[in-house]
């Protein structure tokens, strides 16, 4: 503090950074009324300088160095906003040393180094808020964490990704294929030129490894979630499911909690055209809760973009500013860390869905009563065969192939792996075999 | 506090209360772990005893008599759920007044006193958390207040009364009369012996205003709130809305804020089919929030059952355990309330919207031409006029008559008002007319 003014330092000045300063500008005496008290944006770090308009009277001061802004005595609280790793680890934990609060909007490094940043925020009575982590500007860390504390979480189902879900969005209802859609994503500003990480799930399964350690007290890695990329999915399937199947593709991330072990999950899922989630368009998110007592919770909204971004960082930002103009800041903590408890996997090959396969057959007789005799021996039971007319032109190896499309009822993860690997192996097949989760989602 | 244990008495055993003392019976290990503190139940207050179950090895002691709660100097929060205005809004007050913490789900009280009780807890710096009071299960408080702090609220939509909503979901899905809806609702245990309340839509205005002062820190009331009730809704209207304009009646809850001018309204609207809320069914709630920054957000989930309301009120006393056991409860306050803001209702009679007319007339030729140009002489454009065949059996008065309806483009209620008057003057029309509005909700 300084004068009786709380004063923050934001450190990232990109996207979500503009947004945060012109939050700061537009709404100051809202924020300040809100906080019970004076404040002020005492800094902007970036390594570009941009434009950095006058707040409230004042401007704040610009250094391309973030350590002037962890080392200046007088601030309060440190928005980080820089994304990534490194630095952005070194600046959460440097200002928790330096006895300030920190918000940020960084899943990588939360879900990377939870348990350290959570045990020095513990040591040092500091507090690290993250609403803007997840779901964009849609207060599920709050819900989550406050709302519904007195529930054992039991299950989480979201669509967390906005670059999947636009991507999904624009190739079930234009027709787009995956690389036009992908291009699409880029121009409208949702994909990064690099998309890989969106791409492939790393986003989702990082969201999802923060909502489930908030979940359970414990510490859930990304590296415990599995993940299957979007890369694979064919506009045919999406079209085939839709017209033929009455279901939508979702990126869908899920966890399942059964006392100490969870099964958690990020991959391309058909749903219900009936379920809310395929309503939930373009860069929109939502995430449905499930508590023990409360049941059912939805939590939707803009899960991107640089306004609804800063909606949730500035808000942590109030909070935080609350608690530091009281002097009682980490005189509680946030978030509930437990480190003594051990958060252990379930088995991912023992996890039963439904499936949806699609293999590229050579028309021959005899080739679909060879898959269907493998499923069997693997125990794997069929719901539906759908064997189609033509081709599916865009994307045969093999020529002249014609698609067989199995839904199963269900089956294991381990089960219909090996029947893979089997069918794999049979003649008259394209190496190529598509293959969904079917989920209801209920 | 005794012994480092966080005290809380309940008052109020019924349905909620019930679902309180479950909660505490069966999640009291992770409710500690979470608040970071024991806690200990230590009274339950009602008026007939009932069965009080052993939580955590003790049984909280009983009594008839409220008083030796909020007087007992252990005690560190009550939980208030007996409802109505008194004398709940004492026991609020004096558990502030004795230095305590308050949770609680009372919406009349809360609304009705809003000023007193906000006014009063600034004064004792004591806190009055009240997450059940809307929405049930759904932490749409925790969202507004602090999820979406950083944000001037705009709008809220909401179909937040579960009982009206029970009754809309049976007639629309099923064809069931209002009357019949109505007692389904009372024997699935969503409405009162006395369902006045909720259909005539005092509970979702006391809900509106809540939800109103909180966004605007002002202080809306109940009486501020124009309500219309459910009991006029005709399963006629309903089934022709769906089939001939492909809309569903919601019995919605509307807030808009412009400066220190607001709009609060409650009252059954005809909505599109592809509205989210078209598939909020029976006992769910829902609401949409909508923040300059955020855009709207929405919060989906049980509004209203024993187990979702217990949810809500035991995560309030969680939050409020962590402060108490902190030493900080009341060193910042939870709603910000700035009794010097004065929020002014704008004129109802000025607002615009469109609407759904149905006259019912003696088949004869020029009746419908009277109509029309009464309209049109008040500046009211019509969107669609429906003459159907056949007479309305069920409610008719005038014997013979037949239904016309009329959808008009936005026109102000003054002039719809007025219209209607004019309307029922003119010879061959049933006194009876139904008058609905009409709104994409976007």
């Amino acid at each position: 503090m300084k004068d009786g003014v709380v004063q923050i330092g934001l450190i990232g000045h990109g996207t979500v950074g503009g947004g945060v300063v012109k939050l700061f500008q537009k709404n100051l005496p809202l924020l300040e009324s809100k906080a019970g008290t004076k404040m002020r944006l005492a800094w902007v770090s970036s390594l570009e300088r941009g434009t950095i308009p006058v707040i409230g009277g004042t401007r704040p001061a610009y250094t391309a160095n973030w350590r002037q802004v962890v080392e200046d005595p007088s601030v309060d609280i440190v928005i980080e906003l820089i994304g990534g790793l490194e630095p952005a680890r070194t600046i959460i934990l440097s200002a928790l040393r330096a006895g300030k609060q920190v918000a940020t909007a960084n899943k990588a490094a939360l879900s990377k180094h939870w348990m350290e940043i959570f045990t020095e925020a513990q040591h040092r009575r500091g507090l690290v808020y993250f609403e803007a982590a997840v779901g964009g500007g849609i207060p599920v860390i709050q819900g989550l964490n406050e709302g519904l504390a007195a529930n054992r979480i039991q299950r989480i189902r979201g669509v967390v990704n906005g670059t999947t879900n636009y991507i999904l969005t624009r190739m079930t209802e234009e027709n787009m294929s995956f690389a036009n859609a992908l291009k699409a994503a880029q121009v409208a500003g949702f994909a990064e030129a690099n998309p890989s990480f969106d791409i492939e799930g790393v986003d989702a399964a990082q969201k999802l490894a923060v909502l489930s350690s908030l979940s359970t007290t414990g510490w859930v890695r990304v590296s415990d979630v599995h993940r299957e990329g979007l890369s694979g999915i064919d506009l045919w399937d999406l079209d085939f499911a839709k017209k033929r199947l009455g279901l939508t593709a979702k990126f869908v991330a899920m966890l399942d909690v059964v006392g100490d072990r969870f099964l958690a999950r990020v991959h391309p899922t058909l749903i219900p055209e009936t379920h809310p989630f395929a309503n939930v368009r373009h860069e929109y998110n939502a995430i449905i809760i499930q508590g023990d007592f409360v049941k059912d919770v939805m939590f939707y909204g803009k899960g991107a973009g640089a306004l609804p971004t800063a909606s949730a960082v500035v808000s942590d930002v109030v909070y935080l500013a609350r608690q530091v103009a009281g002097g009682i800041a980490g005189r509680m903590p946030y978030v509930t860390f437990d480190r003594s408890r051990r958060m252990r996997s379930l088995s991912w090959r023992d996890h039963s869905t439904r499936h949806y396969l699609r293999f590229n057959t050579a028309d021959k007789p005899g080739v679909l009563a060879s898959i269907t005799k493998v499923l069997s021996r693997h125990g794997i039971s069929i719901a539906s065969v759908h064997q189609e007319d033509g081709p599916v032109a865009e994307l045969d190896v093999v020529r002249r192939s014609v698609p067989v499309i199995i839904v199963t009822h269900e089956a294991s993860e381990g089960a219909v792996d090996d029947a893979r690997s089997a069918i794999r192996r049979l003649p008259g097949l394209s190496r190529r075999a598509v293959h969904l989760r079917v989920d209801s989602l209920r």
